[in-house]
């Protein structure tokens, strides 16, 4: 092993980062060290930056570097329609796709009765809330088409059936591009069950 | 994507970690998001104090926090041998297995005539030097079994010959605990050759 404490600290430290195991957190620590003026400084500078400024929206809980994210701040977002999603990735993925021109909501996670994670640690409230204050239309439910996304969909669904907002879900199907070979027996079935005029 | 510069160019730097590729560094960059306080921070410090106080050994090109690294400082480590290995990662699994007591020089690499690495940029003619000034008995010579660290095993070896200097190096055979239906041809033909008296 590396004999210095400092080393082994950092190498400690990157083997809790996903994808990386205690085998290539130490290939990663042997390549900062390698680097360390072009890639050890500017990445501990980088992470101290974000580490200080980022902060979640107060609004939607995406992760930005004011108390309002960018995409509420933006005037050109329409503010009718809130596309609710799991998680932080989930939105990062969606503004890839770029189809989505509303304004996001980030649950933080699902409803899990196992690990005890009920409506108040998700910002359902504050979800329903923002339905009766922007005056939204449409809520498109995108979260994961797991069980545990499934059932908070439905609570949320539950929750603001009395709010007379429009509720949508994600389309289910065959992917762009997918081969039906390769896909299980489930999207088939649901990709049947949607299927369309051609 | 994050619409956010400073998050942008972290996932950026952490994609240019080995065994992170841009999803993964997504990934990673959520989790230290997620983790301010927890990891970001502490991994941010690290890495900049390690930064400020990494240093190649003056004598083996171990990587280290003083310009002698502790193995070489360390008056127990015996004198007489140099295990020869082309990089810190190898001293590192070198000592992890805890089975050599002597010193270590680290080549910084192979020869490669396609990458133009030639003797002065490997450290070899420090190693000739230390050979001359340590009293030095046997060089062992842990390179890897590739052709590269054959080919730099043997100018080392052709290099070391005037100086009477002992050469060893690493025994081929089968892996401990390894399964012969799961080995190459190339280390079953080295095993049965040096077959030893059961």
């Amino acid at each position: 092993m590396a004999d210095e404490t400092g080393i082994e600290a950092l190498i400690d430290l990157m083997a809790r980062l996903p994808g990386l195991g205690p085998r290539s957190a130490r290939r990663a620590a042997l390549l900062l060290l390698k680097k360390r003026g072009q890639l050890m400084v500017p990445l501990a500078q980088a992470m101290a930056e974000v580490a200080l400024t980022a902060r979640d929206c107060q609004t939607c809980g995406n992760i930005g570097t004011a108390d309002t994210c960018t995409i509420c701040a933006d005037p050109r977002r329409a503010t009718g329609e809130i596309c609710v999603v799991e998680d932080v990735a989930d939105l990062w993925a969606m503004e890839r796709a770029g189809a989505f021109r509303g304004r996001y909501h980030v649950l933080g996670g699902t409803l899990s009765a196992l690990d005890a994670v009920g409506p108040d640690e998700l910002r359902i409230p504050r979800l329903v809330a923002r339905v009766a204050e922007e005056g939204v239309r449409e809520v498109i439910l995108a979260l994961n088409a797991t069980v545990d996304g499934q059932t908070t969909a439905h609570y949320i669904a539950d929750v603001l059936a009395a709010s007379g907002v429009q509720l949508t879900s994600l389309a289910q199907g065959v992917p762009v591009g997918g081969e039906l070979d390769y896909l299980d027996d489930g999207t088939i079935g649901a990709a049947l069950k949607a299927r369309r005029q051609f």
